[in-house]
């Protein structure tokens, strides 16, 4: 390759300042060192992490950086060592790594891997602290260790998904971030068995990918809780069998739903962030099993709270990252399924956009009528 | 029986106020109706709960009533239709019930039967929604369903275990609630394997009893959390290993044992009923995979919460209610398991009484020496 071991100098959006649009850059990016890979990002889709960090609420946000985390690729070069990928490589990158040797991965009882994540928290690459993106010699920060809002980024090699190269990178793209999260939130973290009765609070990408994992799961109601009307026509097709728009009910949320349901949902869902939602979800759950997943991402401070009574009489409250998805053995394994049309991805792309268009993609995200725009990166 | 259909008057501790000493009075014990077992209660123990209601704190607490719901006895006579237990059945009353038809016991998934909870749950039994407890013909509260600190009392038939008659009842009362708790706690509500840590709060008969049921289940080290340093010394015999007074450190308890376990217990239990230790006792847990479990019981409107972060980064809470154990179906196997000395019972026995001594036990119970208190309930 022309490029490998050179600095290569590319296009890539720049979060300058928190909450100021975002500034297409020519960006320059080094080579990886030893245990690094360099992708040349095809497509990326913009979630709230992003829009959350990049307005400025994020305390560990830093600045400048280049934000994007769920995006598909083909690998430019690697360095020293790499040996799971190669240029060529068709990618995903993972902002969950998976090492298979930290504390975390050989649990066997979590996705969370602990290798490069002192390195990915601040904005660095492990080996040597530092960023690989610079704008004439000014490090620009990584994010997530993704960063996928540039033309190419580089990554830990702990970090990336080989995929089937027959997957369309524009569609699968989704499978770094919203869509897995839903769906091994029921698969992974809640277990959820055929017969049950499922509530999903919040029906966005991660809200819809819940419902579709739970169908597949057999449940025998799927109720979607929206404060938008407009999600349930949508929904429905994801496999929603009931909506209820709290906005419509006089009662708390939680009494709602007990009462559709003589005493309680199986499993509940939290898929928006919003810790007063994240109580109604618990408390609907029936007593004696029922059992609520986190999966929306509050803002940095808030907390949650409950009654006692709620837990001892046998409610169960759960959280996800990633959907509890082992990323670089398990995102290969969901592009096969797409393949095999047994998941759906296309459903969620509303939009599509350019690279160029990207502070445009920022605000059709506060769109009701957005669930995932997925950006071409190159023209 | 002589007494079989008949009104028995016989010595009972009644509470006639909040707060207010109990009053050994002659109490009127009806008959069994139909689906209804009338205890010779022999052997009672105190625990929080009778204390928490006597107190006057706990809303539901209704008054005048005979509290008391750890006991043993011998079944005196039995109503209608009543074909589980007969007449000189030696049992253990049980709290929680376990009717095997309700939609919680036919779940598979919980211990807490619905069957008799609206009456219990208002002092009165369910088929007339009275009391069978009277002093010249005024009612006396029932408490928990089970009322043993009285000679007599009346409990539905699902709400009896039949145990093996070669135990001894002043020993065993003990398995009517303390012991299965903790013991529970961690064989049926955590689950815990082998190799686990696992830290308790309190260190109480609900604390040791999950100690010993960690250590049977074959925990690495058991970190016993108490502000009573006199506790180590017993609770080394349950199977403690290692011992923090939080009194001891300037930090936060929950940051002192993620520092003494490198990252945080496996299984944590709070065994207090301490709204800011449960919050302690989660955050102590290990991210990805740590569980902490509430045992002990908060007052009333007092509430636990957390950043939702600690769940979505792998953490579970949960809590529990008698251990998860079923009781009529359970309890004669923890019996069995006492006779195999198996488990402990015997140890956590530091007192004494008789019924007519009531008022001095509930005193002992706020004594750190005291673990629990037995009263013969007949002279
Ligand atoms: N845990 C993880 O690993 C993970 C991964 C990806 C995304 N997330 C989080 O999941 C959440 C959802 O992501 P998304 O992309 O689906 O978001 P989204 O904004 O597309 O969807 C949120 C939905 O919630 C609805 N909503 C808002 N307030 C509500 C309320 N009070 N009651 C009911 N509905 C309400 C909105 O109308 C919308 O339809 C976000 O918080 C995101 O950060 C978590
Ligand atoms: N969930 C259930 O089914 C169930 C059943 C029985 C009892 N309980 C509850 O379990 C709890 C414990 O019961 P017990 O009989 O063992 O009580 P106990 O009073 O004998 O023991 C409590 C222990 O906690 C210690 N403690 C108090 N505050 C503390 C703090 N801030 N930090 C550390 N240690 C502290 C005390 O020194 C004591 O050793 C009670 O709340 C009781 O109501 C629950
Ligand atoms: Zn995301
Ligand atoms: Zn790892
Ligand atoms: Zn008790
Ligand atoms: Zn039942």
């Amino acid at each position: 390759m022309a490029t490998q071991g050179q600095v290569i100098t590319c296009k890539a959006a720049v979060a300058w300042e928190p909450n100021k649009p975002l500034v297409i850059e020519d960006v320059q990016v080094a080579p990886p060192q030893a245990g690094e890979v360099r992708i040349r990002i095809l497509f990326t889709a913009l979630c709230h992490t992003d829009a959350y960090t990049w307005s400025g609420k994020d305390p560990e946000g830093l600045f400048p950086c280049i934000l994007g985390h769920e995006a598909a690729g083909i690998v430019e070069s690697v360095g020293e060592g790499v040996t799971e990928v190669q240029p060529g490589d068709h990618v995903i990158p993972c902002y969950q790594a998976e090492c298979r040797e930290c504390k975390f991965c050989k649990s066997g009882k979590t996705n969370l891997c602990g290798k490069v994540r002192s390195a990915t928290g601040v904005g660095v690459m492990l080996s040597d602290r530092k960023s690989r993106f610079s704008i004439n010699g000014k490090p620009i920060y990584h994010f997530m260790g993704t960063s996928t809002f540039s033309q190419y980024t580089v990554v830990h090699d702990v970090s990336v998904a080989k995929i089937d190269p027959k997957a369309p990178l524009e569609k699968v793209c989704l499978l770094g971030c919203g869509v897995p999260t839903g769906l091994g939130a029921v698969w992974n973290t809640a277990k959820v068995e055929s017969g049950s009765i499922v509530a999903i609070f919040g029906l966005g990408t991660v809200g819809l990918a819940v419902a579709e994992g739970a169908k597949t799961a057999g449940a025998s109601r799927i109720i979607g809780i929206d404060i938008d009307s407009k999600k349930f026509d949508t929904a429905k097709k994801f496999g929603v069998t009931e909506f209820v728009n709290p906005k419509d009910h006089e009662k708390p949320i939680q009494q709602v739903i007990v009462d559709l349901t003589d005493g309680g949902v199986d499993y509940s869902f939290e898929c928006i962030g919003n810790v007063s939602v994240m109580r109604a979800a618990l408390e609907c759950c029936h007593k004696g099993w029922g059992t609520s997943v986190i999966v929306g991402v509050a803002a940095s401070g808030q907390e949650i709270s409950t009654r006692p009574f709620q837990l001892v009489t046998g409610r169960v409250w759960k959280g996800t990252a990633f959907g509890g998805f082992k990323s670089r053995s398990q995102v290969p394994w969901l592009v096969e399924k797409y393949l095999k049309k047994e998941i759906k991805v296309d459903e969620y792309i509303t939009h599509n956009l350019t690279l160029g268009e990207i502070n445009e993609a920022f605000h059709l995200m506060h769109e009701g009528g957005c669930l995932r725009c997925v950006l071409k990166v190159h023209e």
